[in-house]
């Protein structure tokens, strides 16, 4: 079986592995109070040119999302979000959970969001007897494999900044969208733009751990009292700050997401090449094909993958890969795969 | 420096790592549905002798409280604890953020719940202008480090049973508990007695995580929805079951906790030796001296440790053992120290 | 300025106001244990011909619809409603504001809900990373003016059933809509077909309060515990009950949403006969024409009323009526608005 | 029976009910927007020699308690209060299902803080693991019928202002403690002193009604959104508007309040002459004689009142008088009760 299900099958990069059995015994404080949390902090800031932000490390990243909008809305406060993004979907009512509505709004295939798309949220707002929105949650690379654009992203930090909203950016795919080959993005980039955002580490070579940037002073405060709050500050908190260490020190953050990248470009090039249509072609470690219901039989039999979405008798499914995806699984999944031109 | 700070300053045990190097490129299915998981499962309900209960692994004590509170409890009911239980003091307030109140009711320098503690919150809360206590928050070891012995678990399970309260122990420290020399309780003893429980694996021999054992069946379903809600899904959730695995399936959760009272108890015989009071005689892994304020400046310089609790002129400390302290090290401890004779 | 912005301008009716004087220093228990409330709740459970149904007096409609969903749905569950429903837009955000994610749907102009539209809410909750949907939310008056005719009633309560969904019925405008010309539905029906459902005062005659009539005994207990929790149990309870004895025992009630209703319809056929557009034609008290936006400034001079929505160069406007609206109202802003023929 | 059961068993002072009565017609903007609220929160300030505040009025004390709390407080933040403090114990565990922990502290038998009580809790709150004491809650007159003396509140008042603490007063029974024999403290003084406070109305006159006073600008913005969310917006706003006018216009707030302490004033006189211990003897309308059990049956034949704790063999009962007490009634009881010297 090929393995394209998710980029959170295998563990950790060995070089990660290392580093955790490196620090094991070295006798650590707590709560990520350590001196590796400290320096891979400082690396981040480096890093994103940022010498005021806060870095936070925490567990998972939909614990990073309700976290970080809980500690940064007030209680009559809301999220505007794109109806495809992951904190609407995939998390389990995380956010109103801690009592903040969401209001999505359509986004296109790509799943990116405009101001254009902001403003009508913004007029019905404006009426009292409504939650407020009061942030806005992007994710990059975005749930369809989408990458902001640096005029994309100038131009929603404007509009955020002339109408009292906080940007905030799910990173949980930062790596795969920051080496996308067409983005303009970097990290220093993120930190100007945005009031916060993190880098994902459990998709791209950790065991677990998301690395939250707090670039806005006012968000910092009391920070820890809530990751407390929320379950989300690990005991053995180094952890997290070592494996972010290996992934950040030497760029194999990058090089292992642009590997994922080139394995899901590599793929999606074959199945074009085949004939097949994609949902939306993507520039990053996810694809969707979409294909003939009676092909899922041969799919089961051959990979793993997910169906994203039935369309009439069509399905839409989804590969994803990740830094330890091998060449040879992209051209045996392509071999297996019937032409359809 | 002599590490008495606490019990989860160093990593894994050694088996531990090897069996996360073993799972590390398996290609697992996420979130927990994986053979490793399921089969710890099983093993957990055997060591439990309760084929009805329900597994959970998620990552670490706060977490595991606050999640499974919310999980059991209405909206309007409430938790009984000790004053100085886990839950009301250092978690930030978790489990009132999920809605809940907290009945804290002073138990005691052994932090040990009886009957009689729980009554008058009872008859207060036949007011129904009050929450509703609903729930017994116990934790084995306590805070101090005391141990519940059988008779006294029965007797307040049958209390909850008689009053439609639901019975819930935080085994953060079980390890401990259950093999303390004057420990009767077996695993089996808290499946059939708790409504649900864990066994703690950050503080004994994990990286992270707690493996929660829903013994009432009417507790289990949707469970993984709550999980999820509150950030307590890991994406690779093998990590967890593998290291349940590798703990329990030899024995070796027993023998590290063993090892940890029997470093404790070394330390507290020998204080006591040399004249120490203690603030309470324990027999697992935290024990509490009571030393003359001048002496922190010795201590500071010899060991870790914590301040505990400031008595007048005096202050209780606490020191922690763990799987991996080193007799050396409670000798080295002890040689250090005055004697107070 | 005739009045029509909506039917809660004025006090109550004037036997509501007689009932209170003469309630005022009898000396009752407070917090809703009053023989008023009693009589009142008995009177309501014969008037659905439920015996077994529980009756709970609430002060206003977001306060009854987020205590009641907050009551009767687990943590991890949700809300299915109509995108126009009323928990969706104006009430601040109060359900996500208890935890619960809301799954708006798609409603058409009249704003009601049908199995159909519930399928595919459901389809996408079947994935347990998602929250639940496990309430229906109605509103009979719709936002919109529509009225659930008792086929359409019938579906959905057999729909929820078969799916294990509760349903819900906000009754803020209830005694227009079992009034309108085009309703077949009765109270009785539905006792017999919700889980529960609120007979609205505050728009019907009072001065403030809604009759919550919880149908399905399992939602019942404890329900006290929750008014209390979330400032829904007024201190003078009786006042509640005695506004609604004086509705309801000589059909006062059904009187005055019946007058509302004339009116409404008589603006309605008025504005039809000279030439104006409805967003949608409806049967209670709410009526929402479309109007070119140069007729706003009559509008404004002659009327109150609320800008219902933008539509290009045109504008949805909403005109109310309420008990309190005189024929004298109705005649006067037709003449005063211009002929559009 | 004569009634002394609470202060909230009659309805409105026949003045509060004309004003009703005189509105009740007017056609007025809902949810407090109309021109009632807007004079009597002219009042309130000028009252209050407060211009910079902001008036908002609610409708009962568990709903203003939490939604103000709740809008003040940042999530990981708490709230101090005594163990006897209403929001402590009978709202329902309201606050911590805004998802605020208290911190409960013994006070004494009247009831009252001092600095000196708060200085634990804010050192305990320095552990960043613990929810942050943001907050003390006071109330005057206490739950146990004490008033604050001005140097108290001064004393307390900076406290909280050195230490970042904000300083809110429950004054549902407020009336009585400003014209209690022993206050020397004005509306002006609370208004310098607390960041929030609240005049009742419910237990002073008014059919039901609060109205807070926020007098810190920081805590202003959006008020009303939170008030919405949390159903603390009567759609007919006007109603708590006009009955507060009523009653403050002519000075009746005070009268009302003056009386129900003289009523009560005198019955407690009556009872220590006769030989009655008091628990801790008042000046305000709530009084708590010690009886013995043997007494309650005698209690119970002649009058409504409550049973305020078990002592042993004796019980402490609560008296309460209001506006609408008559001397007769205090003489009535004094008449049926044994003489116990």
């Amino acid at each position: 079986m090929f393995q394209f299900r998710n980029d959170y099958s295998v563990g950790a990069h060995p070089r990660v592995l290392e580093a955790l059995a490196a620090t094991n015994l070295e006798g650590n404080v707590g709560y990520g109070a350590d001196a590796h949390c400290a320096k891979c902090a400082d690396l981040i800031r480096a890093l994103c040119a940022a010498p005021q932000a806060d870095v936070q490390f925490l567990i998972g990243g939909t614990q990073t999302n309700f976290t970080a909008i809980a500690a940064f809305l007030r209680p009559w406060e809301g999220v505007i979000c794109a109806a495809t993004g992951h904190i609407n979907g995939h998390e389990g009512g995380a956010v109103e959970a801690t009592g903040h509505k969401l209001f999505p709004v359509e986004a296109g295939p790509e799943g990116k969001l405009t101001p254009a798309m902001l403003e009508p949220v913004l007029r019905a707002c404006a009426d009292p007897h409504m939650a407020k929105a009061a942030l806005v949650y992007l994710s990059d690379a975005t749930e369809t494999g989408g990458v902001y654009r640096l005029a994309e992203l100038e131009a929603l930090s404007a509009f955020c900044r002339d109408n009292g909203l906080l940007l905030f950016l799910d990173g949980a795919r930062l790596g795969c969208a920051l080496t996308a080959e067409d983005n303009d993005v970097t990290l220093a980039d993120l930190a100007r733009l945005c009031d916060a955002f993190y880098l994902g580490g459990t998709k791209n070579g950790a065991l677990m751990g998301e690395a939250l940037v707090l670039c806005t002073p006012a968000l910092q405060p009391e920070f820890f009292r809530i990751k407390k709050q929320r379950g989300a500050v690990l005991a053995k908190g180094w952890l997290l700050g070592a494996q972010f260490q290996a992934l950040l020190e030497d760029e194999l953050y990058w090089e292992l997401a642009r590997h994922a990248n080139r394995m899901a470009g590599a793929l999606q090039a074959g199945l074009l090449a085949k004939g097949y249509e994609m949902l939306n072609v993507t520039t990053t470690n996810q694809i969707f094909p979409v294909v003939p219901r009676s092909l899922l039989e041969t799919l089961d039999r051959v990979c793993t993958y997910e169906v994203w979405a039935e369309l009439g008798d069509r399905t839409a499914v989804r590969f994803v890969t990740s830094f330890a995806t091998a060449q040879a699984e992209v051209d045996g999944l392509l071999a297996a795969l019937p032409d359809r031109r």
